[in-house]
């Protein structure tokens, strides 16, 4: 399979998959899946949040921390190596060990030479019940950059940055054609089932929202499988830049969702439904406000 | 039908029409339905884009800018007394007359007592094809703005303002439980129905995620029928503060689409989902800039 560039054609993998407690073999599962994926074609892949652990922000514990580690670190290096082998852009979480009492919750971008482009650390951090994140990461501090990968220029945001319309915004205005989401996100056992089609549902909208906000494709990776309490909803998809589903995986089975983009639709979107022309930016100013009742 | 608030539950009416070549036949059949809407239990009212006229903004002609007033003005006056004999908060669009020279595309939010508790003048004008709106308005320069109307706290934006996050955020900031979006959208004649379907879906989708990125009430009230070159498409609708429909009309006659919203639900909504505790005020500044790259 050729991974050449061909035009304004890219193709993309999203591994969505199950975690067990050893981390050495999640990353191995990890690099057989992007394997996998590359075989079939895939020239940017994006793994799930924190794929190399299971989601230990379910509880606040000090013992966890010993699953950071520094960028580069042996994660890394790792997937450095594969994304040489494979001529592929990788996208990957990393619990980042930063210093002693900084850690963070980062998304890694390697370019298809094997090389660290750069990282993006979690800027909206949170702690709600089962998602006791706080606890562990620092927020984030180094803004919203976008990364010219040899495929394409992309943005990384993390789960909870979903909810943010403002992230996605500066993401774009950065000039990403593709926004990646590596997620964690699923259910509360014994939550009703009606709330819970609720959650994903909101869930779905406001990323496509922000496809058709910002004319850029939305590519979102989730964690699958019961973990805990958490039963991770799976439903990794990607949209494009008017918001209409190009790809969606299944809510409780491993999968290595495959999708095309075509950034020539990007311009043709932006034509014709020119939002970033219009902006009021001499009216926004209240935005870096917490609240203005 | 007792007009009392109850507690945190509030009867909206949004009133989806044709319009036909007379005005004053306009405002009154726009008369007649928020009347019929008040005796089915609505307390506030939204009327659809500019209801007092067809859609001149097809084209480009100074002619029309005699369909104009000022505010308050005939239109104004007629609601107003309205809306203080039913008891009901009005949202009404209008084409403001300021100053020779200056016309705005503006909403009146009308109180229940019949006066005029302020307006909005639309801050996103759009110009595409057909939507000619450039010519006609002046860019609003009121800024964000709620209004207290005795059933609660509303925010309102016209139409393309639809396709900001930052005016939806902006309005939420300010307080507003409900966010009203008087609307006129349509299809271009001749236009393929997949392309026709995907634009209805993403006018959906993007103000559904605005309800779920800030936890409000959202209430479109869209034009119907057929003007010029244009199908407009109807499918007014409100949804919860989770992005969830709560009443969504028909996409090709009248309607008088009626929604019960409980304001116990955004704060329900926002405990549960704490987006606004999270926002990072630190490094949003970038939003008002044009571009970044």
């Amino acid at each position: 399979m050729s991974r050449k560039k061909s035009g304004d054609l890219v193709r993309l993998g999203l591994i969505q998959m199950r975690v067990g407690a050893d981390p050495r073999r999640n990353l191995a599962k990890a690099v057989e899946r992007i394997r996998q994926g590359a075989r079939k074609g895939a020239q940017i892949v994006c793994l799930q949040e924190l794929f190399v652990s299971r989601y230990f922000p379910q509880s606040e514990d000090p013992k966890f921390f010993r699953l950071a580690e520094p960028i580069p670190g042996p994660t890394t290096d790792s997937l450095c190596r594969l994304a040489r082998a494979e001529k592929i852009v990788l996208v990957a979480s990393v619990f980042e060990r930063r210093s002693p009492g900084i850690y963070h919750n980062t998304a890694v971008v390697i370019d298809a030479d094997g090389s660290i482009l750069g990282r993006y650390r979690k800027m909206h951090v949170p702690d709600d019940p089962c998602y006791y994140e706080k606890f562990y990461f620092t927020p984030g501090d180094l803004g919203f950059p976008t990364f010219k990968t040899r495929y394409g220029k992309i943005g990384v945001l993390v789960c909870w940055d979903q909810w943010f319309p403002e992230a996605a915004r500066l993401i774009s205005l950065s000039g990403a054609q593709i926004i990646f989401y590596p997620t964690a996100i699923g259910w509360l056992s014994g939550e009703p089932r009606g709330a819970a089609r609720a959650q994903r549902c909101a869930w779905e909208l406001i990323q496509r929202g922000h496809a058709v906000a910002n004319g850029v494709y939305v590519a979102a990776a989730n964690r699958v499988g019961r973990e805990g309490k958490l039963n991770f909803w799976g439903s990794s998809f990607v949209v494009d830049p008017f918001g209409a589903i190009v790809a969606h995986a299944n809510e409780d089975q491993e999968e290595i969702l495959l999708a095309r983009c075509d950034f020539k639709k990007i311009d043709e979107t932006r034509q014709n439904w020119p939002f970033l022309r219009d902006r009021r930016i001499d009216a926004y100013g209240a935005l870096t406000e917490r609240f203005l009742d």
